[in-house]
Parts: structure tokens; sequence; C-alpha cells
């Protein structure tokens, strides 16, 4: 039986899709902050047009810049596998199929938006591009992005993962980036933090939070971020514009559509470019976002206006949340730990669109590492909340005696992870749910506020 | 300018390819040790014939089983880039062309053979294999290889490696494998080892020396050797042939052809092929093997008849040596650690069809931080080798101002070794070198014996 549906490298999809042409409904507007005393405290990442336009319009293609092509063509297409061996563990009638974004140079995803935002920023002059990232996958993406365009990187990775993972660091400094330990004493944001308890382990709130300060004081430099805007999910569609034409290779259309949802990129890549497929061909097909139980901001969450990040110093957007101000804990997967939903993906779900559900923790790395036996690839923390799903839908599969086609998106390996599988082997994995009323706590504020 | 020559996944070789066919003169026989007080002391690996035959004769081409083809084209043909972008930082003339085997489900090469030799073990009816491991790679591809077939795996590890490399040993857990820390108490070798020093670091003599015996006391259980062997030599040369295909597409042939030398498993994949080709096509290609300064067994060790593991159980096998109870100190690269070169390679050495060169451990890691910056990927320690040759090749032809076309094989990725890339980053890699009287006095006793 064929596993594997390969693409050649001509086959780089040309055009990134963007789904506002397909919604028949508006995406609500962002809102700059109220001013306080007088004094308005937002502070606008300025991106360049050539960037945000697009994104925001209702043009169906996007042509995605030659250079940035060619960088996408050093891995990509990346490969769509039949899970055959997974199916016969699984004793299932079920076809499991997953889009293998691993093989990246970054390891992830991340990289397709890492790629396209450098060549935009350096275009439009810049020389420097700044960013947080929780667990690594960003930062090391971003940091190979801006080496080919001479620019230099700089990295506020949060402080828990910056002892955790200590070789996420490594590889960013190998790219040639400066990785600061957040908070820092480097912006105000950050010694106030300090200043509040010096033990703090950080959050990606206030990594990013830094960033933006530190960016909004040097010339020629710009803050980015990895995942929820628009244009990061405009990017991230040549994965599910790829799968589209690995699947109809494989001769199969899929029921369900799965990725994890941490902001929402990989999810959005993954789905998207199937969501315009299914409502050409009335297909039904059901699109599922993965979130743990430590974050569960679609399935717990409301939908309302929210900053994005910790000390609410960008404008605020409309998305399912559980407040800014939301700690997740004890969450090996760093990459779903933010607190909200991007706008698109969130006015999808509002809307019945979309779907989503929740696993704790130890069922995750249950699966990922019967994943990884079967099939020969660890998946990252994140991608294994993917990988939960599809089995879940696999036995499902069995149990109604139906066949289905299950695809999902394996976002990245979790090479730089295995301490966390290595926790689940020893069986020390630790599941920690928010209450209801720590939800209805950080949601307060947000709800009571006009 | 193109970057990447890919192959379709129907392009993998059907056939590896045996060097015997085509090299002019006889590899010396294997002997077993004398016996001692009318005791023979041998313990020889049974390998399936069907496996055997094929490395000791004459054909040309060998099939690769369908099944085994099978598995390869779950991540073959792997690609075959053009490092533009270190051309470019090294303002060189030279073509550099680089195989990439780090795309594989273990990060390197070795699952090639891994695959290869479980096939052939479970069609002979074993039903667990053995084997022992210094840095990992070896016993992470056996591990994963095992499971399709049903097969147990036990892995002796290298203590030092499996106290400062945990994950690799996590990477083997989840494939299912049991991973005995060596020198173990599970033989009579290990017990041994610990009497005579508790605080022994263990050592690939040791482990393999473990899992030997620890084979032999048990039915349909099989001892596996990850390099050295020729049936192994030959499952790489799957390597070669893909790269001689892409080069070909390219539109170049090497004049260089590089490869890390451990045992000589990478080297003689990338090289075989291309030695085959350029006698057809009298290209006067050159084969350069490269090893760390630390275990220099082809440019400062002797060929003579010498054991391939540490306490002397196995046949003799005449090769580049430093003497089987060499050790090599401080060297991160562990799958270059090992004493002695394969027969073939050791030969056609002897005879001048290959040539060979070494590097200081702290040159290597500067060059593969280098490789990783400009290419964007981190290479395994033993193939940041072959880069720091591939770079010196492309300096020279700087000087010379001559065109060259260089081939090198990255043999795996580093994303396991960042511990050692950090080392490097902080300033505190350590070059240690064997003095002459060290080598003398470790290959005395083979030169004096009869």
């Amino acid at each position: 039986m064929r596993q594997v549906f390969d693409l050649e490298a001509d086959r780089v999809p040309t055009h990134w899709y963007n789904v506002l042409a397909d919604l028949p409904f508006e995406i609500p507007a962002p809102r700059s902050a109220p001013a306080v005393n007088g004094e308005r405290k937002t502070l606008n990442p300025q991106l360049p047009l050539s960037m945000y336009r697009p994104s925001i319009g209702r043009d169906r293609f996007i042509e995605i810049p030659e250079p940035v092509r060619a960088e996408y063509q050093r891995w990509r297409p990346t490969p769509l596998y039949r899970a055959t061996r997974l199916e016969k563990e699984l004793d299932t009638p079920a076809h499991i199929y997953f889009k293998y974004e691993g093989t990246s140079p970054s390891g992830s995803h991340k990289i397709n938006t890492a790629l396209a935002q450098a060549y935009y920023y350096a275009q439009s002059g810049v020389k420097e591009m700044i960013t947080g990232t929780g667990a690594g996958q960003w930062g090391t993406a971003l940091s190979m992005a801006c080496h080919p365009y001479g620019m230099e990187c700089t990295v506020f990775m949060v402080r828990s993962s910056y002892r955790q993972k200590p070789y996420r660091g490594t590889l960013m400094r190998m790219n040639g980036a400066r990785v600061i330990e957040s908070p820092s004493m480097e912006t105000e944001v950050g010694r106030a933090a300090l200043r509040a308890d010096p033990d703090s382990p950080g959050s990606l709130g206030i990594a990013n939070a830094e960033a933006i300060e530190y960016a909004n004081a040097r010339k020629e430099a710009r803050f980015s971020i990895g995942s929820g805007e628009n244009h990061v999910l405009l990017h991230q569609t040549v994965i599910g514009e790829e799968a589209l034409l690995q699947m109809r290779l494989a001769g199969e259309f899929p029921d369900v559509v799965i990725g994890a949802m941490g902001a929402g990129s990989n999810f959005a890549g993954i789905t998207f470019p199937f969501y315009r497929a299914a409502r050409e061909e009335n297909a039904g097909t059901r699109f599922l976002a993965v979130e743990p139980d430590a974050c569960p901001k679609m399935t717990r969450g409301r939908y309302v206006m929210d900053y994005t990040d910790y000390s609410g110093m960008t404008p605020m957007v409309k998305m399912y949340t559980l407040g800014h101000r939301f700690t997740a804990y004890h969450i090996h997967a760093g990459g779903l730990r933010y607190h909200g939903a991007a706008p698109i993906v969130s006015a999808m779900y509002d809307k019945g669109l979309m779907d989503a559900t929740s696993y704790s923790q130890s069922r995750v790395f249950e699966c990922g590492a019967a994943f990884a036996r079967a099939e020969g690839l660890v998946p990252a923390p994140e991608s294994a909340h993917a990988v939960t799903a599809a089995i879940d839908e696999a036995l499902k599969a069995r149990e109604e005696r139906t066949e289905r086609v299950i695809l999902f998106n394996l976002s990245g390996h979790g090479l730089l992870d295995l301490s966390a599988y290595e926790t689940h082997l020893a069986g020390d994995t630790v599941d920690v749910v928010p209450t209801d009323e720590q939800i209805q706590a950080s949601l307060r504020p947000l709800i009571e506020s006009p």
C-alpha cells in the first residue's frame, strides 16, 4: 500500500490562500486601547504594508514572492504520509493521513511565515527583527530566516523554557541570534516583572511585551510575531495547499482535518485550503482544533475583545480567549500556552464552521509515544495534540465500523522535547486543569469593561 | 541558482553496489584467534547467509529486497543540496554539494543498514536483535528497524554517552528497545569491567563485547553491528547511487568526494558508487576520508590484522587500526571513536585508491557551526568532519583560483548533539591528540604477535 505522497519541487504552491475571500461575514475590526490620562499606551507593531494589505483584503490567492518560494523549495513540498502502521495497530477501518512539517530546517511549520516575514521586512528596509518565544520553535525559525537577509535577530525567550530547554537557545545562537532570558533587565516591562518577582518563570506575554518595547526603542528594528495574526495564517496555507494536491494523489478527500491549536497558525495552515475545497465540493468535512486541557481557550473561553499580549499594549481583537493574563501551568506544549485564538479562527468557530476539543497532557503523551513507535517519527508535544484527536477519530471509526478519512498536521518534530517524553515514560506527567473559578476570574476584567 | 536536486520516490535505487566487483585485488581473509589451552574463545556472530553472501561475492549489483526498498521510500531519495550560501560566505569559485541523510526517521544514514539487517534477520527466524552503541545513532536506527518486524531490540549503550546524552536512550525506549548502560551486570564482560573499575566510562568495544556475549546466550537472538562489515558498507551504497543520479541532474561530476570516517560505512556509502563511475569515465576523482585527530586510524595507524572488538572475541581482520584497546578521549563525535577502518576501505586506502586526513575537534565545531549558520542545518559532530574538509577544499580552490566540484556526505543532523555545540560556543572545546608513544604502545601487541 502506498504510504508516501510526494510532490516534485516545482509543485510548491505559487500562491497562499486568503480564506477571507470565502467567508460569508466580516471579521470584527481591532480596537486600540483607550487613552489613560490623555496618554495612549498602545504600541502598534508596524507591519510592512506589502505584507499587511493582502492579509486583510478579499483577494482569494496571494502570490508568494519568488525569493520566498525559492527558500520554500529548499525543503518543500513536505511529505504527506499515510500512517498505515498506526492504522494496523489501532485495527481501524479509518485511513489516517498526516502532513509532516518536521522536515523543515527549523523542525516545524514556523519557518513558513518566518521566511516570508523576513523577506517583507528586509524589503522595507528593516535591519533587525525582535521577537518573543515560548517553547522556542518560533525563535529558532525567525533566527534562521533573518540570516539570508543579513538582518540581526534578537529573541526574548521565556525564562522557564530558556532554562529547561537550553538547546533551543543554542540553536538560535548558532543561527546568529541574540537570545535574552525574559524577564530581562533590558526593558521596563522586564524590570517591572523582576521587581514584582525576582524568580518569575516568565511568560510568552511578558516576552512579547519586552520584544515590543525593545523594538520600539530602536531604529530600523521591528517586532515580529509567529502566530495569530492574519498574515501569519495566510503564510501557513502553503501547508494545506500542498496537502490538497497530495490527497488528490492519494485519491481521497478528508472527512476530518485536524490541527493543534496554539494561536492558530498551524491549524489554519492545514485547514483553510480544505475549507475552500470542501465548500466547492459540498464535502461536509469537519475541521477540528485540538487544545490542551490546561489552556482551553476555545472549549472554555469567551468570544470577546482582548489584548494579544500580557501587558495590554497591543490593539484589542475579538477572539476566543481566557483573558490576556491567564497562565497555563505545567504544560510541556509551550506553543499551545497562548491565551487566545486567532481572530479569523475564532470568528469561524463562532459561526460553527470549525470545531474544537481538548485533551489532558498525559493522554497526549501516551498517543504521541504510540505514534512515534508506530511511524518512527517523534511528534512535538504541540503536534501530539493533533495525533491524539486523529487516534480518537480512528477509534470512533472502528466502533462505528465506518471508513473515515482523517488528515492531521504533524507540525513539528519533538527531538528537542525528549525530556518531556522521558517524563511520560517515567509515569510522571502531570495534568493541571484550570477551574471554572480561575477562568472566570481571568475573564472578568474583559467582560465587565465596556 | 538551483539549490536542491530532488529525485522522485520511484527513483530510489533498486540495487546496492558491491565495490568488490571492481577492485583489481583481493581483500585479505578474516582469521579466527588461535585457541588458548585448547579452547577457542572466538565468538562468531552468525549472519544470515542471504545477507552475508552477496557482501563477499563479486556480483556488481545486489537487488534490494522489495520490503526494504518500500521502507527506504518512506524518506528516500534524500535531498542533494548545493551549498550556495556557504560558497558565497567562503567567496570560493568551488561548487559545494552535499547529500543530506539527516532527513531519515533516525536522523542519520544508519537506518539504511538497520532496515536491511532487520529484514534479513527476521526472514531467517530471529526474534531479538542485540547491539552495542556509542553515540547512539546506531542504537536509535536499529530500535526503529526492529519494530516493523515485531522483533525485540536490546541495546548496550556506552555509559559515558548514556549519561551525557540521555535523550538518545529516551528515543530508543520510545521505539520499544531495552537500553542497558554498559558496562552492565548482565554479562561476564560487563561484570569484569566493573570489577576492574566500578567507575568505568565504558567503551564501544566493551558494549559490543557485552552484546555479543548476551546474544550468544539467547536462542533466536543475534548480535548486529552498524558499521565496518562488508554487508553494512554494501547497504549504505544507496546513498552514493542516489547522489550519482542527482549530480547528473546538477550537470556536474565531483572532483573530490568526502565522508567522515568512523568504521567506514557512511564514507563507503557516498564514495563507492563514485569510485565506479569515476573509473568508467576516467574522471580522476579523489575520495577523502576525514577522521578526528583524537582517533587517527588511517593517518597514523598501521595496516595489520586486528580484532574488531575490545575483548578480542571476534575474528581478526586486516585493517588500518590503532589497536583494539586504543581509547580516544574527550571526543564529541562518538561515532568516529572506533579504533579501526573497514577492511574494504583499508585495502583501497593501502592501494592508494582512497585518501585520508584528520582535523582537531575545535576546528571541526568551528566549521560545523559556520555551516549551520549558512545552510540552516546543524551537522552531527561526526558529519561536521566532512564539512570541515569540504570547507578546506573550497578554500584551496579560492587560493588556486580554480573551479572545483566538491561533494560531501552530511550523514546526520546534530539536534541531539547541541550540548557539544554549546561547549563550542562557550569556547570550551578540548583537543586531545594521542602521542606517538601512546599509539605505538597500543599497536605493539599486534605487531609483535605472529
